[in-house]
């Protein structure tokens, strides 16, 4: 989290932060990266530059916690169908990711590149502070994920013996390498697919002798 | 690939390439990405800069080509021993990324940072020439590997109705994200992992009735 300085603990600093983040993001996704103004940022929230700066002193702290701001918007439901479940999951990262990779091109333009997705891989590269951040929201996030799978290996939905870290990474790593690596397309067809794969040899149904 | 101009087709400027890419591999390998320096590559090379800004007009450039040229360098084998050609590919993969990771940072320093791996990937976010360039290597980089998994399938290692472009994802996928997102270990302990993972549903004992 940011330093607030002396203003540390005044409660109307949180909606203060959730102002320009949401700001912010609204910009990200219509204007993209580059083109990306703070001081747009500061005028859409209502807060001086002065006031974004400190809290968040370049684009690239500002982007990821815009990220961090969105990952907490997406709900995980464990209803007791995993298939299902899972499906709605991966849905959400998709349109998230996708929403991420169109963040300011035009309406018609090939969409194959990575994006606003790519910006933030680096700026989190770039900033070992914004890395630390923007790790720790992924694991937090995916923690939940995994939960959901280990929630349907306890039920005997799933095989006992299964590694749910790796398969979690099975699950949604192939979503992140289309986007950022191959730019083939993160559809519903394609997500069904990946799910087909994962459980398809993580039900009991198919255990191999222990 | 970048214009010639005047000098396409002499001989000669493939030795040229090779050698400012080779400079540039080892630069970037030292320096990381934000220390790498175009005119202290041109002098390792011993070019001119006028000749490597013809070529690359700039790091981005410079790096993504630096890229292309490192996958080239892994071969892929296929044995008919699926289990073993995929350990060897991954590892492959792995180590790559793993020196990109580390590229630039001193030893023993917290290597959870993507690096420059991030870098190419914001790259070819950035270029839209870049991003169709390094998709076009991956596509035929990938379409090898796919190969190998196709190949299986012919000799009946792996299920006839098996979607293998989906396998490779759920094989590869895993290990770019975690090095662009997640920065947990690409070791060899899980890439052994994510294979069990892989193959465990598509071994044909495993077939579903058709």
């Amino acid at each position: 989290m940011p330093e607030r300085g002396p203003s540390r603990g005044r409660p109307r600093d949180i909606d203060v932060d959730r102002r320009i983040l949401i700001a912010a993001r609204d910009l990200l996704l219509v204007n993209g990266y580059a083109a990306l103004s703070i001081d747009e940022v500061a005028d859409r929230a209502g807060v001086a530059k002065t006031t974004l700066y400190r809290r968040w002193p370049t684009k690239d702290h500002l982007i990821v916690a815009v990220v961090a701001l969105m990952q907490d918007d997406v709900p995980i439901l464990d209803t007791g169908d995993i298939r299902a479940d899972l499906t709605d999951y991966l849905r959400q990262v998709a349109d998230g990711l996708n929403t991420m990779r169109r963040a300011g091109l035009p309406e018609g333009a090939d969409d194959r590149s990575a994006g606003v997705v790519a910006e933030v891989a680096a700026a989190a590269a770039r900033h070992a502070d914004l890395g630390t951040l923007i790790r720790a929201v992924f694991a937090r996030r995916n923690a939940m994920a995994i939960g959901l799978l280990a929630s349907a290996v306890r039920r005997g939905a799933l095989r006992t013996d299964l590694d749910v870290a790796v398969l979690f990474d099975q699950l949604v790593g192939p979503l992140y390498y289309r986007i950022l690596v191959t730019g083939e397309p993160v559809d519903h067809p394609y997500l069904d697919l990946i799910i087909d794969g994962a459980l398809r040899g993580a039900r009991p149904s198919h255990a191999h002798p222990a």
